[in-house]
């Protein structure tokens, strides 16, 4: 059976997205250094599906590669989904992607060749339908309020943190809106990143 | 010339205390688990000064001893130093200690032999005394309220932080109320620590 994972990178100070995230403003003010590591190794990484290229580490490589290869589905919130444009109809890792949303925009749900499942019955029911998808594969929550819902759940088996040396001060938190109750962690492992 | 240099144990959700931090609760409500890594490694290591000891990883140990033997003064906020009732009458790091303060606590200031110096106008006038004292020495920010004050003046020059496995959701943030600009970062290295 799949694991539960969940991986993104977030500032020392637990952003992981500036404020005013939006379409025409991905990262939201001042987010850009988040994703400076993405460019500063000397290993090139070729995500699976081809449009995604990284320079890391070569630690780093293997970390995604592994992380990306084990996934068998990708669960993602409606306003990533927004944000990205529906990644004009095709998410840049060749996955299936559950969309969990409040309401379902027909105009994708309702293309034949559709590659988004649309989930509105909560979180328990999205990782319930990625399950089925993914088989013996993981299943990645993709996105902050994904990850606060899962957690919140209780359905979070392993977050991969990639911390980046970058003080934002303000935006979107990771931590946060999780329950009541703050999640329990063990530590599995670190590696070391390349300066960024 | 030293270096004006800080260490604080952080979680990973960006806090370094828990709410309610006070005399009887030192570490705040919930804070504790911030420094299970002090007794969570193979290696024991005692601070100079003798009265605090942890057992920690072989690398961790060298990192502390490294942090502690190359400082020569300490500066440290008001708050803290009544959190922790001025250690009774001694820090247990056996080293100078500057106290940044509205108001000078006479009891302690009027000793003969307090080990205490208390400045009032202001973190540079702290660092500026603070040299004068350590020599060749590093000056350690030791406070989150003193170390967010010399960011905000552009006084230090490395953070270490101890980051740990743990979310805490509520407490004393670390990087906060350092001025309008975000303090920019350079990585110099991470030491893996082991499991807490």
């Amino acid at each position: 059976m799949g694991k539960v994972v969940f991986n993104m990178t977030m500032s020392l100070d637990g952003f992981v997205a500036g404020e005013n995230d939006a379409p025409d403003n991905p990262l939201g003010d001042g987010g850009q250094p988040l994703f400076n590591w993405y460019n500063s190794g000397d290993t090139e990484y070729k995500m699976p599906g081809g449009e995604w290229k990284f320079k890391v580490s070569a630690a780093s490589a293997k970390q995604l590669d592994h992380g990306i290869k084990s996934a068998g589905v990708l669960i993602t919130g409606r306003k990533t989904f927004d944000i990205a444009g529906a990644w004009g109809g095709q998410h840049p890792v060749d996955l299936p992607v559950i969309v969990l949303t409040h309401r379902i925009p027909l105009d994708w749900a309702n293309k034949p060749d559709s590659p988004f499942t649309f989930v509105t019955d909560g979180i328990e029911s999205a990782v319930h339908q990625a399950k089925a998808i993914a088989g013996e594969k993981n299943i990645d929550v993709g996105t902050a309020s994904t990850l606060q819902q899962a957690l919140k759940a209780g359905l979070v088996d392993e977050i991969t943190i990639d911390l980046v040396p970058v003080i934002l001060g303000k935006g979107v938190r990771l931590f946060e809106h999780y329950g009541d109750e703050a999640p329990q962690l063990e530590q599995i492992g670190v590696i070391e990143e390349v300066k960024a």
